[in-house]
């Protein structure tokens, strides 16, 4: 029940929306490990809100400042833990909305598990701007991982009914470093575009909508992960389910190879210049919960923003009456393009954790 | 990278396929708890092979030895362990085998993860066949959280291209019971004979074919499980991919929920007899990784199963070539069914460990 | 490997002797707690160094800014983080013995661990002044306690060759509340003159002494612990040896138990009032890993300061030469009396967490 | 509160004295290494009761049936499982006992725990005989350090008034590897004798005695263990107290540096044939939490063993009445000699344990 990820690394995620600061520790990660700060700083950039009209007004910098575990630009081996200010707190939006409980949010659900002691402002502890801590710290764990070869990248393979291309077998390591340093990463560019329209379709409307996000993993050698509880796909979802918007992951087919024959979704090994490997990547890079070394590949689905201004229908904890409100405050009507640095993120730290489970740091 | 689940509870699996004995630990559950053996009987027989023409020939009785942890028909709070006898090995099936790397199998990455001497003999640890002991184990949680009120089922929601009805907002406990103490559980009794039809359809092709399960538990109080990292859905899903075949989970609408636009995703909540509640449930009873009170519901995709009789291109690792054989042996045509009380038990494991940790044992 | 400690409650501690501050983050508590700022304060300032001339003259207030998860005097549920500046650095001192291993420091274990590349100014993150984080942690733990009637205080029951009493089996809980709010507890006052004396003299000729100190905690109800792995003793000791200078615990008797015949230390119970007691208290209040309800003791060695300026053979890591040197810097003579307050917070994070696995949260 | 170790490597203790078996599980142990099952047996073999005239009746043979994890004399990977049969049963004994409240035994805290429910006969899960299943996992343990050159020892330190030697600096891989294979092993051969003729008397007397265990481990490299909560000495101390008579531990000079000058306690460094080590050995081998590269000696203190013939008082929980009886049974007056193999399996499994978090397995 805590926001410590206890792994072979662990994460410690603190903060509230509109506490002081959030930040996150990051430790048991090897000593030595150059670290480049403005790396850091471009990734939690891609996450932060206000750089288009498609999202929060809420306008943080949230430049972290580290305040332990890298000294002269390398890892020294103790915990990095890192602070990101609160600056742009607009705490009055949520008084009114104190006693309410949303549709979509977590407002019912924490307020009986905290008896009511939970920080309500801005979504408290439960708020996606939490997440700026995570990416914080898969920055990190992203760096660690590019100094052994291994390259993340994700895009927003689908917005509400428009879908981009997905990751094909022959994935080139540029392609992933590209879409890992965009804002708005998408295989196909022309597809951009009409995702942009239907988010501000759907904005106009008062609504939200959600989509797909798709990531891969280059690089990883063969027999990384365990089988039973500790493969990478436990690992992997077990993380991507602390984004709260996330409802859903598929690992290679995924679902569809619920409508596929065995020799349809079987991918044959190969001899391929000395090299074992596959041609088709329907396990998406892993089998028996372990690395195949071909690509991991997964998907995970992100549902519509639940902060809409569209009259809703809300009741009052307190005095257990319903009403029909709008609400009014600073949301993002597709949150998926600033989930995608996040996803990537929590690849990343759920990668390096398997690395160090399996010697490999 | 350990077959330890250590949560607020703790399971350890072990075992190999063609071993002498498989097995299960459950640890730090309460004492005082009326275990029925009977029950336990009933879930592992739900998940033995050889009870009809569509699954494997190896025939288990599955009849598991409790050696510790219950006295009289009761926990007495100490571990409970249990040996489930591996009877009917036939490993002469396997040692042909032993060298060639198939498509699906985790051959390859076990190989190169445990340097070549992992019990290559029926898939040793890395077999389905392991899931006994997880059935086992959620055949005791469910006890435990059925004294408390929880109620689990699922059922085949598909089979290829055949589709059960899904879940409805409005599940009573009835239908989960039922659902619970079936060999072949479906809602709309109609399409289990047509999925039938298509599992001995593929057999007659040699081949294979997956499907999808889902998965309800209601009377969950809300308040149960945590934002970030040990929500119930990091819990479930963590815990889920320890079934080898599955590719995937979704919780609530799920993938659905991002092709939808929020005034759609959005549940409402209503006073309902003084109770805060839902009537649609998209978000499968979980808001912020926290229960809502409302039936927690996921759906998960199953492969079809790799081991298919067609001839199939296959490297053998010693020798860096390629053939093509087919590969004899005792295999399910669609483990979709088998695997049913495998994830109800797995989602009892899941639970009783966010009740542990929530207080409520 | 890490300064995460993951048991039901969480302890994260971060930062570095010389780096931009040290703090900690305390995680998985219950809600709604009421939190004595001033009280955290007053057992921080117990440790802090500079309140008189037996301590380093590293002067730090140590007033930690709580960043998040307590709000308005109470705690919210999400994790508790605090930060405590480092002000006064004097890195130069450090400089000089970049390279240098001194004897009973962790100069020489340290470098090979983390290959040169750990903060080693003031001892990095290996340095007494983390314990800053521990006292903050504790402190919040055992205001929890606190509302639930547990009662902790501990004394310097021995410095160099001076001893104090030891808890007496009729312990009350105002000795212990007294003890734990002075800067130097001791049961028999007499005693604290000739303590600060030998600590004088010592000091006078630049060396350093060690002492015991021993530790109540009192209303423990019985049936907290566990057999085996998580009993009351391995929780203890576990945590207690985070404390840089313990060499040694004992619980009860201790190792004064190995001189003892069984029918001495064997504590009998009787019926005291209806309810079941010991008169004596052997045990430790631990019997099979689990609290007895009689009052938990131990006692921990604390060793001479490693630090003291006389001169002292030294090796050159680089050079690989040896030499003799005077180690200037600001140094304790003797640790014990600032290390009370510590281990007492440890103690405190101990029993939280063995009172959250036992459900009484 | 359970009994299941959850470090890197996982251990998982079952069983109660009276059950069909005890046994245990060891995980997350690296592939391909050669298990001897003679060496197995053998460190079973010098903890096993009934060899000679100063042990309980009770005869067990304690051959582990290996389940899973060893094939053809090599680790698989998979989880190792081992069975002990409960043979020499003997039930009667203890039916009289159910609801007495014996001096120092558990009977009274775990009673409370477990509400009633605990397997009360032969003192359950809570038996000394569980170190079985200790010893099982710290043999495996053992062997797989041996390949990497560590060895270790331990002696039977002193028997109430009798002291054998202590460890010196230069201590000999052949003295460990002697006393490891000895079932009463002391370094002056000369007081072993005397030390029998002290447990002889106590044991006429109907009465019981303790002692002190010493334990050394050689040939770890330094930068093995961490800081904080994660240090050589916090795992060790975790896990020795999983033996239920240990009530103290200490290593190096422990509790004697209280009593020293930093001068003193201080084992300077040298250079020794380009080889940086110490001479002395006061801080047994760990400094910062992280090995040294000397050998770490540690000392634990072994309480009377509780169960003794003479009449005592002792308190019916149903009557509530107190009375004085004498327990028969089948009691080791001292359990020194037969604890010492307990005690190096224990420091093996940490060590080991330490070994996979330092990425040297």
């Amino acid at each position: 029940m805590s926001s410590t990820y206890s792994g072979s690394i662990k994460v410690s995620i603190f903060g509230e929306s509109h506490s002081d600061a959030i930040g996150a520790v990051l430790d048991n990660i090897p000593a030595g490990e150059k670290i480049i700060f403005d790396e850091i700083i471009m990734q939690m950039q891609r996450r932060v809100p206000g750089h288009n009209n498609i999202s929060t007004d809420r306008k943080e910098n949230d430049i972290p400042e580290v305040i332990s575990g890298i000294l002269n630009g390398y890892t020294t081996g103790a915990p990095v833990c890192a602070i990101i200010k609160n600056n742009n707190v607009n705490s009055e939006d949520y008084k009114s909305l104190k006693d309410l409980i949303r549709p979509g949010h977590s407002d019912y659900s924490a307020n009986i598990k905290y008896r009511g002691f939970n920080d309500k402002r801005g979504g408290g502890h439960l708020s996606g701007r939490l997440t700026a801590g995570l990416t914080f710290c898969g920055a990190i764990c992203r760096q660690i991982l590019e100094h052994r070869g291994v390259v993340i990248g994700a895009h927003a393979y689908s917005i509400f009914d428009v879908f981009d291309k997905k990751f094909e077998g022959n994935l080139s390591d540029k392609l992933l470093i590209n879409l890992s340093r965009e804002r708005f990463p998408v295989i196909d560019r022309n597809k951009k575009e009409e995702m942009m329209e239907r988010i501000l379709q759907v904005q106009k409307d008062g609504d939200s909508i959600g989509g797909i996000i798709e990531c891969a993993i280059k690089n990883i050698p063969p027999g990384v992960g365990a089988p039973i509880f500790d493969g990478v796909e436990n690992k992997i979802s077990s993380l991507i389910f602390a984004i709260p918007a996330i409802k859903g992951i598929e690992f290679g087919a995924g679902f569809s190879s619920a409508k596929m024959r065995g020799s349809q979704n079987n991918d044959p090994f190969v001899i391929n210049g000395g090299k074992i490997a596959t041609y088709t990547n329907n396990h998406g890079g892993i089998l028996g919960g372990i690395s195949s070394g071909m690509p991991i590949i997964f998907r995970c689905a992100v549902k519509p923003t639940p902060s809409i201004s569209r009259p809703q229908k809300i009741v009052n904890i307190k005095s257990k009456l319903m009403q029909e409100i709008s609400i009014s405050g600073r949301h993002d009507p597709c949150i998926v393009p600033r989930a995608v640095p996040v996803v990537e993120s929590v690849a990343a730290i759920a990668l390096l954790d398997l690395f160090k489970e399996a010697g490999l740091l």
